[in-house]
């Protein structure tokens, strides 16, 4: 079975992530799709790129991610595939890729005769073209290379002295807060809201209710409470500002 | 793979939806079985209908599509099963079908003869019939012919002079407000709570805000407010008035 | 295809269900993975253990059950697989597992080598294991076999005179309780919070928001509130004592 994953902004009150799978499954009954998550804050195409860089390494070569968060959609954003070295990505071109595109990278403009809804791309483009090229058709056939993409930078971590000061990028459900700075960095503390946080192995070496910092699984040092909630306990929200101390 | 479809008001806290999945699978363990959604309010038969009207034909032709929202489980109501022309449907005869029926529909009481639960049909009735006709066995096997269903009506547009008098039939998770206009009728703008709306062809005409009305994705007009929710916006509900102007 | 559910206090608004998944297909792209519920509260084992208690029997013989409520990842508490007479489990020796228990039942301790994340263990460990169990290594494969497991007691119904007292298991999505009085059990009737609770046979017996008491469909008495939601009726909570008079 080829795997295709799906991530969208549409939430789990509604149909439309059914319409997506059910328009899969038409063009093959025996894909297997599989969710990301559809609770992206609606039209929050930063956070839908972290989350794509961090779990789409978790899937078999030859997954096609499929993205639907796409606050554009019937405008003259372009429908695109990008073929890189393990997966096809399909989507809207508006920057939620930003995160996966590297040298080996091809993208094509998906080009659309068919009339179709102006507000429901998801069902009636992306998915029988995730479908089309899980089941082996060639992004190329689907229209031209392009190259002039949407892109946003990832946010990047500066140096002055022996200090690092970064930013808190993703805040998950657990409240644990995924900073920028890579788990390959050597760090001695860390500091958020003028708060000191003690470099820990993992959660439970933490006492109930402190606060903890990480290497963690997504690669970058995160912050959590064990037990407990950072996020609520320090009252911060993505963007905040931190500073290590190196060696 | 044979699909089956799962709609329900059982919620993703508890481990429902999964026993009836489980039981499917004990039927065919090969059955592909694709969420709809399952935060359908507790018992609201009518969004129910009106979400299976919006979504089946999205699903390859022979697929099953397994309804329970069933505040009447234990009861008298009866749970049947449906063959229209490319799908067939089994549920609580509740209403929950009475916008896919039509002319090509039979439907059949499902005859129980084992002693069941009193509370969960869905796991001890529903799945192992839904999974047994999405391998081929025929919904006659399972009981009599009915015709007296339960049914109620698709709420009617009324015309007065160049007016058209609607409603609001579904509020998505954007807080888009989906109406039961027909996109095929001709409308020149939308009044509704006493603000007019105005017609635009994609959600990204509109400025940051602005409510706007298109055409929308399940077939009717929806009133949609760009980057914002029209719901909170409006401080509406379903079953909210709206008046078109035609030309 | 083989089955392997998935059950976790991961939520679904990241990406961590997701990965654990991809890790499943990495292995074998043709497992079919049902999810039970991530919507556990963070860290609340008990729950998990109710869930998975309430649950596992719904799926075919030869299911792999997968359950990752963990707060003590990274720690000493060890990976193990369980292998009972119909199904396999695999997750941390928490507790979560103690209801599932029995003679027949033997559990081995996961013997992890390599150099793996401090933090997601559902990921890295769990899920690859997993995998390979659902395709048919042995459980003694993966390490010795352990005697000592965690494991705490389901809570226990006291008879006193013709009266049993008992608590609340588990409150569901509609707001029923959930007790630990068994349905094979005689009861007359049943108090909580100083309110008498009557004997119905189905949801629908009772009239629109009157208390009653049915024999639910996990096996034991729940309290329900006919169209409305008893937990907010009575105000409880799990733990909320009980009182039934048995004949």
């Amino acid at each position: 079975m080829r795997t295709i994953t799906f991530l969208s902004d549409f939430g789990e009150d509604d149909w439309f992530v059914a319409a997506v799978k059910g328009e899969i499954l038409k063009i093959d009954p025996n894909i297997n799709i599989i969710d990301i998550t559809h609770k992206i804050e609606p039209h929050d195409i930063k956070s839908a790129a972290f989350i794509l860089k961090s779990v789409c390494g978790n899937f078999p070569p030859g997954t096609v991610h499929l993205v639907v968060v796409d606050p554009g959609v019937g405008s003259e954003r372009k429908p695109i595939i990008i073929e890189a070295e393990k997966y096809s990505f399909v989507g809207p071109d508006n920057g939620v890729f930003s995160y996966i595109y590297d040298r080996l990278t091809k993208a094509y403009a998906i080009d659309v005769k068919a009339k179709i809804s102006a507000t429901f791309h998801g069902r009636d483009i992306f998915a029988p073209v995730a479908a089309r090229v899980a089941i082996g058709k060639l992004p190329s056939d689907f229209g031209s290379e392009i190259h002039d993409l949407h892109r946003f930078e990832f946010p990047r971590v500066t140096k002055r002295a022996n200090r690092l000061h970064g930013e808190i990028l993703y805040i998950d459900h657990f409240g644990n807060l995924i900073t920028n700075i890579p788990n390959t960095t050597d760090v001695k503390n860390l500091n958020i809201s003028g708060k000191e946080v003690a470099l820990k192995h993992f959660y439970g070496e933490g006492v109930e209710g402190q606060m903890i910092c990480i290497k963690g699984s997504s690669g970058y040092y995160e912050i959590a409470c064990y037990k407990g909630d950072a996020k609520r306990f320090l009252n911060v929200a993505i963007g905040e500002k931190i500073v290590a101390s190196i060696t």
